[in-house]
């Protein structure tokens, strides 16, 4: 099932897909044009990761971590699907990041790697933005480079874990203005989904609606105001995000 | 005034300061001895800073920052006064960090230094536990350091901004069972709290309740199991935490 969250006639609805339209808990059906799109969940903690395909940290001239980087994000971060992000007007490079986004179901502490799936409810697509500029940083990704206002796109649905049969083999693809810029595959990741929630539950307890975004493969590409940027997994879905001057 | 956060008699209750009790709403006075001190804020977004002081850096061994090391914490980490905090079996080296808590009072977006104060509500004391040993990830202070379940004991109480005329001017100290370990001063911050209020709103929305950590002085000393640390800031508050095993 694919589930999602919107504002419609001046309230918030969980929604789930039916027919290429968008079902409301009383029966309604409504058109996704009439509707705001939000991001699906609402975390407690996010978390992502920093160089966890090794093409992209290739890319960005880094060796791969021999720990995972992980950093939390604010939720004034998220917008939902068909939002806009703003590139800062000083900025010299500002690029995409399409990342398979795990949602986390059920308390988990301590969790084994072999348990970990048991704890996801989800999944969804996030592109975790990067002011490429601001990573001078001593210690990154910084706040400048990762935590501003809505500089991460989320959606446009919770796709139910049943329904991502094998999430470390998924295709993940980006297109700025409809040209195909980014194509990679989760299995490509350093740390896995499994492995991850393992890690973090090891020292921290990870929450019901918790997410976890994992990183993204190669092919960053500058983007501007105007710009229509397409994030899409295979199986999870099609997140479309728009760049504006701020 | 002094506000805190208490679980008593099976609810959660906000009480003020009176006369060495607490207060609830309904005019009931409570002894302290019969409560469950919790966090006094519940923050949508907690920052913190790394290396706010130039002597604590030099400590470490590391060149103060050209610009603020701001991560985020999760609300995970938190514990209330006379609260537990964790010491990993295979940590070398657990140091305390008495810091100078500041609570935001309403959103702040685009603050100008010189009005940083007016978005200010009061202030808290915090100990940002650190487990050293995990200090050696590229990207840094990382989760395993800084992001840890209860590793950040803060309260007692939430002193309202009128009664902290000169927060920029006030003593810290850590005692490590009664006997004193750190001391310092936050008029040694390299970035002031204003300075930080209009620099973190300058690329993203503070809302009201949330915190900033805004570093600690040198002094850092290891703790174990059965250690009762003490960290106190003049006119703020004596925050009491007691290490334990994992």
């Amino acid at each position: 099932m694919k589930r999602a969250r919107i504002a419609y006639q001046g309230a918030i609805h969980h929604a789930v897909e039916a027919e290429g339209m968008l079902q409301l808990a009383d029966g309604r059906r409504v058109r996704e044009q009439d509707v705001v799109w939000l991001p699906p969940v609402q975390p407690r903690t996010a978390f992502a990761l920093g160089l966890n395909y090794a093409d992209h940290a290739a890319e960005l001239a880094f060796t791969p971590p021999s720990e995972p980087l992980v950093f939390l994000k604010g939720p004034n971060t998220f917008v939902g699907h068909r939002g806009q992000t703003y590139r800062p007007a000083d900025a010299a490079f500002m690029h995409y990041e399409c990342e398979l986004t795990v949602v986390i179901g059920r308390t988990a502490r301590n969790v084994k790697e072999a348990d970990a799936y048991a704890y996801v409810a989800g999944y969804t697509v996030a592109n975790d933005y990067a002011i490429r500029d601001y990573l001078e940083n001593y210690y990154r990704p910084n706040l400048r480079v990762k935590n501003r206002d809505h500089c991460t796109p989320i959606g446009p649905w919770l796709v139910d874990a049943k329904d991502v049969p094998d999430p470390m083999n998924l295709t993940l693809r980006t297109y700025v203005n409809g040209t195909l810029t980014q194509e990679g595959t989760t299995s490509d990741m350093v740390f896995s989904i499994p492995w991850l929630i393992a890690y973090l539950s090891s020292f921290m307890t990870l929450s019901e609606g918790d997410i976890l975004l994992t990183g993204t493969p190669k092919g960053a590409v500058d983007v501007r105001p105007g710009d229509e940027v397409v994030t899409e997994i295979e199986r999870v879905g099609r997140l479309v995000n728009t760049i504006v001057g701020d």
